[in-house]
């Protein structure tokens, strides 16, 4: 069924707000088995809106509006379109309840702009809006349907989960669906996956294989079309077999919301082990990028940004003799950093981190030199040295994401064994 | 003068790329004075793109495709627009010179694909690109005017800014134009400025004024459309000085790219003062941020993660005796974590953070409540408390813009003495 996403906001057209909905509303359409050919935006004014709905009208069937819909002047989306429709707006009741028990719990008065955004299409349906007070309009005639959405993606992403994907389902169902799975993998880069598995992305067909980078890590993205979902999974696991052939050594976890962070958390959790962390040069991106995963304090004990060699001396007793003779950006001050943070905190683990983030070199070592320590509470060490490239940001980021996967690849090693 | 955007890609379509050129490119034509009326997605389909590009030329005037001009079979922008405007391809000579180096210098072998990134449409005028190999094409005819540029925003941007204006500004002049001021704040939400603002905002024309929340502040651009730059600069003064009138204890800088971490940097620098910071609920957010910054290494020392109440003690010296009779989520701990911090660092400023982080209550403390103090080398110190609502890493971000600002606060508080 042929679909497309029409957005409306002048906003979008001043290039202040980036049209992500049209990428979610998308995704989640082509997931549902519809095809989406066009997005378009158009800004607050009735003329153009008219034209594109009109446009839209003649080579779509499934037509998505979104944005326009709340209290003021300009929104004027639920308007244009019962004029082109030749129906009246009228008034969604459960809407209406409830942005009259808004407003009287905010001791505020009821406008007539407030109840505007309970109006919908008359001989449409309304569509509840689970985290706002505009309600969306479904309406169909004939071959086309037409949806009418908030533009908040606050707004337009519980509704669309909560209220529309059961509606689509009901009333417009499609036989073959998407189903994907994502494969995280780090330490290889896109250009180099992408190369490993090129015969198996050459003859990808369903499921369909999607490389995606970020900083420092590629995502996998394998989707397949199906009538049922056993199907799906069956179809699925047979390529991540022949994925996990390949490349399998830098796979690292599932999911679009999964994390180095995340696993490593895991990894540590699921042995019952604590860590604690040194940092110079990322100066607490370790520690807080842990931090920020729900449930860390079950393992992450804490520890030092000891971005300064007097801190190094004076909060982890670095000996003065040592960052003489070989600089703070040397494997003896890692191994020494890693050590004595062991010490300090009885950790299971003691990660240590020491490098020149950038932009100029420190003790005539190169921008991006980067030495990673781990020392155990049994006395082992491993250390490595890295060489990292572009700003220092990316340095920071990549000395993280290192310090993390020797972490957890020593856990799964120690395991394994 | 009307334009409009056409981006190119089935990756759009589907939702796996978000639209962000178009948004770039209209917030760069609109401060040019370009009016841009229309955005739209077609994906890699001649008989679609060509669809477009007649609805595109019947009713705009300056014509701006973007994407589709890679080395690949499914790149047919430039292809599709030459056949509608019934021009034959051309070889690019600089762009073609350019590939063939490259791919010389990687020791490949060129393929007619590679050269294909080197073709113009005749009677048009090659655009170079600046990071990439494919090359861009200006084409007019009559008061029709015909941009093509590539889909990576890494390739999109530095032609548009190095190539693009320069062309735009010769070829087809605006009179008036667009320029824009951001002012930053703190600790005002968005819907309190706006209605401190409001009699301003109401009355807003040139310069208008709009606008944006982020986590924790608030920006307001001003934007004016002159025919000169004093007159902009002129009356951009007048706004915000009417602005600050109003809600100027709220400010703490201007930018698109500031932040407060950079303002509590430079307000330090300025002072020549060091920091270093005991995190507990934040866990190295602070410092992170803070060491984030370019130069931070002048004023940022470092200092402790303390996330369990076992390294509050180990790392800090704060008494058991405190933990048992306030717990860590108090007052006294917030303080004793600053006051050891200061001495163990000898920093002119530490500062501390505790409190719950979620997602469940500790010591009987609601989530969202937060200790922060400030100690200065002098003896002084400075302790608030907060409760910040939402999820985890929205409490842990509240948490670190407060303690940030409390230090910039003070500082400037010391320099008015």
């Amino acid at each position: 069924m042929k679909s497309e996403i029409i957005a409306v906001g002048t906003e979008l057209l001043m290039g202040q707000v980036i049209n992500t909905n049209a990428a979610f509303l998308s995704e989640e359409l082509v997931g549902l088995g519809y095809d989406v050919y066009h997005h378009s935006v158009v800004g607050d004014n009735s003329v153009r809106l008219r034209e594109m709905i009109e446009l839209a009208t003649g080579r779509s069937e499934l037509i998505i509006l979104c944005g326009g819909i709340g209290p003021t002047e300009d929104d004027i989306t639920r308007d244009v379109l019962a004029d082109y429709l030749g129906e009246p707006l009228v008034l969604d009741e459960e809407g209406d309840k409830k942005i009259k028990a808004y407003m009287n719990a905010l001791g505020r008065s009821i406008t007539e702009n407030n109840l505007r955004q309970a109006l919908i299409i008359k001989n449409g349906r309304g569509i509840q809006n689970p985290t706002g007070l505009a309600v969306g309009t479904f309406y169909q005639r004939k071959d086309k349907t037409y949806l009418v959405l908030p533009g908040p993606p606050s707004e337009l992403k519980p509704m669309f989960f909560d209220e529309v994907v059961p509606l689509l389902k009901k009333m417009l169902p499609q036989k073959e669906f998407l189903t994907s799975r994502v494969l995280r993998f780090f330490g290889i880069g896109e250009s180099q996956l992408v190369a490993e598995l090129s015969e198996l992305i050459a003859k990808q067909n369903n499921p369909t294989i999607a490389p995606y980078a970020s900083p420092n890590e590629v995502r996998l993205r394998l989707t397949v079309k199906t009538n049922t979902g056993s199907e799906a999974m069956e179809l699925l696991n047979q390529k991540e077999k022949l994925i996990m052939e390949k490349v399998g050594e830098y796979f690292y976890g599932y999911g679009e919301k999964n994390s180095l962070a995340q696993e490593t958390i895991a990894a540590l959790k699921n042995e019952g082990k604590s860590i604690a962390v040194a940092e110079s040069l990322t100066a607490g991106l370790v520690q807080s990028t842990l931090g920020a995963v729900p449930g860390a304090s079950a393992v992450l004990l804490g520890g030092f940004v000891t971005y300064s060699n007097e801190m190094k001396m004076k909060l982890l007793g670095v000996s003065e003799k040592l960052l003489e003779e070989h600089g703070a950006v040397s494997k003896e001050c890692a191994l020494a950093m890693a050590r004595q943070t062991q010490n300090k905190t009885g950790a299971d683990y003691a990660l240590s981190f020491t490098g020149v983030a950038g932009p100029t070199e420190v003790e005539g070592k190169k921008v991006g030199t980067v030495w990673i320590a781990l020392a155990t509470k049994e006395g082992e060490t491993v250390v490595k040295e890295f060489h990292f490239q572009r700003d220092r940001q990316y340095i920071q980021h990549s000395a993280m994401m290192n310090g993390l996967n020797m972490v957890r690849k020593y856990i799964l090693a120690a395991k394994n064994k």
